[in-house]
């Protein structure tokens, strides 16, 4: 390959300005946001437009240059970055496609561009009173692209499902240059195959996002914010099916803490208070629920629901939000959570999911085996309980620094075995990305596996898109990596 | 092909009391229910598990024998039907696998083979204080396998989601013979690509359901249930919007009727009686709101939300279910409308989605279009007006029925191609099945048609499965029709 010429027709395709290679500028897009890996690109292209996208796709694939879309970079698997030997590749930074193509309020429908932030298109439903419910840490920076493509979960999984779940309607570059569209918005739609799931959630490995359509729902108008301590996870785990047969389906978070995440937050976040009188109790449980309208007696309901609770066991003392500051406080103590642990130090992190049921038993069975080989190390467990998620993050406390890179993937795969012995999955809702490629062909099945790659292979036979990522190897030998 | 030691073969894999062959006990098997089709096979052949259908698949492979997989035979489009000439096939009956592998309350799931039918999965989850929010007129006969493989939709899709929101687990057996398992009922997990929304929907044409994990939720204690006269679907559609802000998320079903088909409903089925005093109005809307939980006050928020609404002239006059005998009788209103249509005689059938926005002006714009061709027709319109989904239909009435033929394709292209220009689907929740499966090239681009082939060709490459159904054609020549 010519180096300058495909540089030359990569600015045919976008502008020269777009065409970006000095090294110090695009370092930040060939690093992933938690710094763990970092690679090379030729260029880090940023198209304007789903054509100019489908210039660039077809312009690498002519010149056998890899592609790696990337969005808002703040993925937690080394998804969007390169790789660091290998055929080449270029960044596909999808930034410039901001619009906000349409906002339908009586169809309860908008339609963004890859480039889009999670927290733009909140507001722009908000300004139309819709509410688009994709809400995690990173939604200032997180984009439409980058959500679709690692199907992101966040807070309000449990009541208004992932972003697969959102998604009407997609527009995707395909590997050949093609394009693919479907942003009608339309909630049934019963012809052919269900394609758009198949790119939700494929990391950049089957096409490339241009752009989406979400569903949105009326903006709530009644919120109540209940931080508790409970006994343990499975008083947690009655109280939540106490909470929903009983106060219904306004349920929209219900997130577990054990102590030592709240203690880490309350000592690394200036701003955070424990939420109830003294120590940080074993458990904590922050909940919230929502509904539209007015008159749904929530505050009411809820409160008579915990009354009850308490008076079972299941939960020791409750505080609820008295006003929307009072509600952020809560939920800072949640989301600071990663920030903390980060303050902290290194740790060895695991985003699982498993049967709702089965998490208490896991709770204890894991960390009971993690200490039989490490006695010292530090469980830190949350997670989006309503959801079977959690983050299952150990500090390896007590034990050598030196050590540390030698013990981590016996740990991880202490913690990934017991998960799968306990029906769940190695990744909840951070995608498989680079970091646990090599993982899938033990946790899954050959059939399983052999799908993975035939469906790779029939959307991008040349393996043109983010190689390296989620499905390695397959049926042709893989031409970027050994 | 020898068909005896075939027939053999077969017998091998499930016994042979289970190869059913006599013309006069599969006839049932070889016909739609709407009776537009009647198709051949060799065989129906009921495995009673998993390994067995992996064995028949197996053998049918060998042997050269397309696989015409059918669950209660309810469908609408001739998706479970054999074609008439082709090579040779054998329809795979579910019927056997009537396990329901398993309940549980506090995961919110049940997980049921193919042959359950929705409503004994309804009974199951109740029985355990669920509820299994799938519910369509023919829940009695249609079975799990079946409304996994067409996606199917009913009147609380609005709330709940189609048949795919509400899959968290498949097992499918694949064309190679393979099985492929995931009813672990995990809310999240994203390790690899969306395999399970792909088969649900895809008509039998891509693998054989065996069995499927569902999501469940709390069962509701309050409902309310409203029959509403509104002077046109525009008011209807301000209404729906109106009610979701200000009642909120219970909204769970919310149908528009036209004024033909509620007089075709009154007039054929015996028990039904106008719910409004005086002549039919012209379009009448039928709701339901449910919650858990008890305290939610929703007879008052539907009330003062529907008082404002009449204020606002988008409710004509209102009648609210006092009792579970009245609610039923509305809705049988609404569930009858098939029944009385087929009373009726012919009519030319159209179950479309559009952009909820759209549906006023679609719905006056392609009246017109047809009466300017045709002016004696009488249009029925009614449907899911809340998912966007109306079923259209056209009796031909005043023409000639030895025209009839000879004006079906030409008017369902009209009213199709109305409802492309609109944006909409020209199949909702019936499917494409056989009856639609020519019309997808003129409603697809060519990048999707492709797609839509290259997924057919990567997991069933020799054509096994329900051969002339969903994708025609493809890159390889198709051996069972010219």
């Amino acid at each position: 390959m010519n180096g300058a010429a495909f540089l030359e027709a990569l600015a045919a395709c976008v502008g020269k300005a777009h065409v970006r290679c000095d090294e110090r500028e695009i370092a930040p897009f060939l690093a992933d946001w938690r710094g763990r890996y970092r690679g090379r690109a030729l260029a880090v292209v940023q198209p304007a437009s789903t054509e100019e996208v489908a210039a660039v796709v077809r312009c690498c694939r002519s010149h056998g240059v890899h592609v790696v879309p990337q969005g808002g970079n703040t993925g937690l698997v080394g998804g969007a970055t390169p790789l660091e030997e290998q055929a080449p590749a270029i960044v596909l930074h999808l930034g410039r496609m901001r619009r906000i193509r349409g906002l339908e309020p009586q169809d309860f429908t908008v339609t963004a561009e890859a480039g889009v932030t999670v927290q733009e298109v909140q507001e722009a439903a908000r300004s139309a009173g819709r509410l688009f419910p994709l809400s995690l840490a990173s939604e200032g920076s997180a984009t439409v692209g980058g959500v679709c493509a690692t199907n992101a979960g966040g807070v309000h999984v449990l009541r208004y499902g992932t972003t697969r779940d959102l998604v009407l309607g997609l527009e995707v570059v395909l590997a050949d240059g093609s394009v693919l569209s479907s942003l009608k918005g339309l909630c049934k739609d019963n012809t052919g195959y269900a394609w758009k799931p198949l790119f939700v959630g494929s990391e950049g490995t089957l096409g490339v996002i241009t752009a989406a359509t979400f569903k949105l729902f009326p903006l709530p108008s009644e919120v109540v914010t209940v931080w508790m301590a409970v006994p343990d996870p499975a008083a947690a785990v009655e109280l939540f099916s106490w909470l929903r047969e009983t106060v219904g389906e306004g349920l929209e978070a219900f997130e577990l803490m054990g102590r030592s995440v709240l203690a880490l937050v309350l000592k690394h976040i200036p701003q955070a208070r424990a939420p109830l009188p003294g120590e940080p109790p074993a458990w904590s449980v922050l909940i919230e629920f929502a509904e539209a309208g007015r008159g749904a007696q929530l505050p009411e309901r809820v409160e008579r629901a915990l009354a009850a609770a308490i008076e079972r066991g299941w939960v020791l003392e409750a505080v609820l939000a008295a006003n929307e500051a009072q509600r952020q406080a809560l939920w800072a103590l949640r989301e600071n959570a990663s920030e903390a642990q980060r303050y902290e130090g290194l740790s060895f992190k695991h985003d699982v999911s498993l049967p709702i049921r089965a998490l208490p038993e896991f709770i204890a069975e894991c960390e009971a085996r993690l200490r039989r080989h490490w006695p010292s190390v530090t469980v830190v467990c949350f997670g989006h309980l309503g959801d079977g998620n959690l983050h299952y993050n150990v500090f390896p406390t007590g034990i050598e620094p030196a050590q540390w890179p030698l013990i981590e993937s016996r740990l991880s795969e202490l913690v990934h075995d017991t998960v799968a012995e306990f029906g769940g999955s190695i990744s909840a809702e951070h995608g498989i990305g680079r970091l646990k490629a090599d993982l899938l062909p033990r946790y899954k099945s050959e059939a399983e596996l052999s799908l993975l790659r035939r469906l790779k292979a029939a959307l991008d036979p040349e393996n043109l898109f983010n190689p390296g990522k989620v499905v390695r190897g397959g049926d042709r030998p893989a031409r970027e990596e050994t």
